[in-house]
């Protein structure tokens, strides 16, 4: 059986920083999946029209077709329930409430870290429709969303429970990483791969769990290509 | 078998509003157990002696005596497991981080909207209690931490992600309250105790939610006296 997963790409097609893409990596990782990507990027709409979506992460499983990256996870629990990352019930729930505190709470601080990080990394292709749809969503131009030095203020409060739950297991979801950890993950991944500067401090225990997080499955994420290798 | 949970009272006996009492509360009622409560006093150490503890809640439990509002939600899971409370394995980890959510972000938020209107409620021989230990832990005078503005701005802020989990379902744990609801419910019963203005504007799902958690278990929360209902 054939999986593949369209993966955003940058400027060079190597380079795979999208949050929701990085999820997904680690999930099919973590249930031992096997899978192939394909390049894409922002403006190829017409490569994701079969699967009447217009951004990625899209998964092929065979001949299944998910979209979204919190539904292909979902997907993946049902289709391989052999190793869990969301769960079912009450661990369902509490992990899409942890979703929402990445989406809403932690990413803006990621963003306003590496805004212009992003735009660098992105195909020059792309960047026109990337500044045009986050200008609009932050009502303001890039370069005064950018500011590094309060991204990481808020960065480092808006983790403070992130930092707790680290003082009592080496990951987030327990002795070992699941989906709680690939959702943070993912969105850390994504500013690790654009930006030349770390946005935690090296004793920071965040930092410490992101170690491990690149380790994590035999190293996935500490393979992949970063701005640093192409620079 | 008697069980006998100590609660925190204020000016008058029958105001109970410590956030942590409340946690144990809802999840007593969650798990259908009856109870007495014995008001207590921030000074009153020698009442605790037992316990080997200077706070409450403190749960008496037939002969067990458990101390600390988590982990007293933990024992109710293992002592009358129908209907967990936190649940176990990533469930329980996930409640985990959700209380550090609540203590970390939501409550310094809370605080700084109500910290006088606390200072007032509780009892006259507390007050120096209370102020000196809230004034070491914020490093400011109480009412310098008391801005009600910025506290209900950051409080707006920080329930983004609570207020996304409220649009797919009542709770925040699901069809039914559980858990985080309580978790949550227990710092927003602190203040809706002692304060005479809502800190959430009437429109905003987490007041509707809040209205659904005072009805929950037969009205529990509503019964209570708050403030309002002593000047």
């Amino acid at each position: 059986m054939t999986r593949t997963l369209y993966d955003l790409c940058g400027r060079d097609e190597r380079l795979r920083f999208s949050p929701y893409c990085w999820r997904v990596r680690m999930a099919l990782a973590h249930k031992g999946l096997v899978y192939n990507t394909i390049a894409w990027r922002f403006e190829d709409k017409q490569a994701l029209a079969f699967a009447d979506y217009d951004k990625v992460p899209v998964l092929c499983d065979g001949d299944q077709v998910i979209t979204d990256s919190f539904k292909i996870m979902r997907y993946l629990d049902k289709a391989y329930p052999d190793a869990p990352v969301l769960g079912e019930g009450t661990a369902y729930q509490r992990a899409l409430f942890f979703k929402y505190y990445v989406e809403r709470s932690v990413t803006p601080s990621l963003f306003r870290s590496v805004a212009l990080d992003l735009l660098a990394a992105i195909h020059p292709d792309d960047r026109d429709y990337f500044r045009k749809t986050r200008e609009a969503r932050f009502g303001a131009r890039l370069e005064e969303v950018h500011n590094p030095e309060q991204g990481k203020q808020q960065l480092y409060q808006v983790l403070a429970p992130v930092r707790e739950q680290l003082h009592g297991s080496p990951f987030l979801d327990g002795e070992t990483p699941s989906g709680i950890d690939y959702l943070l993950f993912g969105s850390m991944m994504w500013t690790h791969t654009v930006s030349l500067e770390p946005l935690t401090e090296p004793d920071d225990p965040v930092s410490e769990w992101f170690t491990r997080m690149l380790d994590a499955h035999n190293g996935i994420a500490r393979q992949a290509i970063t701005i640093r290798d192409l620079n």
